[in-house]
């Protein structure tokens, strides 16, 4: 059993050219995908995500070449646990602007589950660190992550982080999108000027929301609704659904808690009735 | 006559692990740097603000070992050229949270001379993309330059990028920063909300205003100062100082033209002086 296998352009080998413009300007997307029964069940989600992508930070990538790798790394890897895939600009001169058209770089990583489908309610902790704006790249899963790498430094070992705009908007989790409920209805914040558009996000809000007949709207939303909600989940692609039980704010001593996580229960329950790999 | 040779953590291979944070997350810094007659003179610039940018988000790297690091490929390299050093978080688990404490990657590259000491006059062309500002992270260069990689992809061949925030301030060409004159007084755009404070800049405003006891500043500088300038250069840590004679805004009939850069080519006798490396 490896702890990881890794290929590049296909091939199996660990190496990343140090010219390559994923690694020298985060000119490079990615997604973390979960692996079941030799499959992405959710792979058409991130497909779409990743192509997105590409296109706004300016890759070329033949979406059917990329189609036939994921198959034949299919072929080579154990049967479950966590996929990662990235997608660069590739190796071209030095400088910002790529004189020539360049190939691009495509790797897949393969790593044992280290997350667990875990029902156990998690604890979410405000980050000082704050979202910059930027509508243009709102949303994409790109390569340039260093917001994400600082909130994280903040964190005690158990909490999630927390992310808030500039503004003191609720954003998202550290590597998760996050809903709430207040009375009927559910929203999760909108992604327009930060933030990082989930795949799981959009698995709930376009199957499995509708197919509960629940309300949810994508909203501005104000730390102080996310502290007066009924529920708050976080999700993403790998680990799915997870109750919040607690959100820690800066000043250490507030912190509010709950204890009923009924509505969550039941979106998971559908979930895991469409996907049944997100089943604990 | 290679084109480029590479040495990672010292040892001379092009091999890049692909769960180093710095390709994941851009978690990373990184210098082009000048070298002449086998040594780096602005060495001990581009040695404090790479220990500034690497203490600002959270890297561990010893300061003597990198310099030791330094001297080491200086004997096995060509006496001329540009060197690129990239000191990354080094390589870890998966997410954005550093586990454990990891060792720093250091990466040097050399390359040939591509940008040659050139006197001739530029032309900027105003790109579209906008910076957007992040206190925390202006004047670091660090990995995650999505921004100038996009502001790059705007640009005709000949032309170099001028970089507006999103407030429609000037902040600096695409890889230079910029200096002004407005009858005696010269100034350079601030550098707090977005930019990178780059070597040359520095280099300037610390020993070469000085000795010609010019004034200078660090200012906030709307468009129109800059197209009502009377003289505009730009400068970096490799290619020097390069006179503007053009500068195209986004209306693309606008367009100003200087003739007379005397006093460019004043500042830049006086840089050649301290450091004739600099000499074309």
């Amino acid at each position: 059993v490896t702890d990881s296998m890794v290929f590049i352009n296909g091939r199996p080998e660990a190496c990343v050219d140090p010219r390559d413009r994923g690694f020298c300007y985060g000119h490079g997307v990615f997604e973390t995908m979960k692996l079941s029964a030799g499959q992405v069940p959710l792979w058409k989600f991130h497909r779409r995500r990743l192509l997105h992508g590409l296109a706004v930070i300016g890759i070329c990538a033949d979406a059917t070449e990329l189609e036939l790798e994921l198959q034949q790394v299919l072929t080579k890897i154990p049967d479950a646990g966590t996929l990662k895939l990235v997608v660069t600009a590739g190796a071209g001169s030095r400088g910002y602007r790529a004189i020539a058209p360049l190939k691009a770089t495509t790797i897949f990583q393969w790593f044992p589950h280290s997350v667990q489908v875990e029902p156990a309610p998690v604890s979410l902790q405000v980050c000082q660190y704050s979202l910059p704006h930027n509508p243009y790249l709102a949303g994409i899963k790109h390569l340039n992550r260093l917001d994400q790498v600082l909130a994280a430094q903040e964190l005690e070992a158990e909490d999630q982080g927390l992310l808030l705009d500039v503004n003191g908007a609720v954003i998202e989790a550290l590597s998760h999108n996050l809903f709430i409920r207040r009375g009927e209805h559910w929203m999760t914040p909108r992604l327009d000027h930060c933030g990082v558009a989930g795949v799981m996000r959009a698995v709930l809000m376009e199957k499995v929301f509708p197919r509960l007949s629940l309300n949810v709207t994508e909203a501005y939303v104000e730390l102080f609704e996310l502290l007066t909600a009924d529920e708050i989940f976080i999700c993403n692609a790998v680990a799915g659904i997870q109750a919040v039980a607690t959100v820690k704010t800066l000043l250490k001593a507030e912190e509010k808690n709950w204890r009923c996580h009924g509505e969550t229960r039941r979106i998971r329950a559908c979930l895991e009735e469409i996907y049944p790999c997100f089943t604990a």
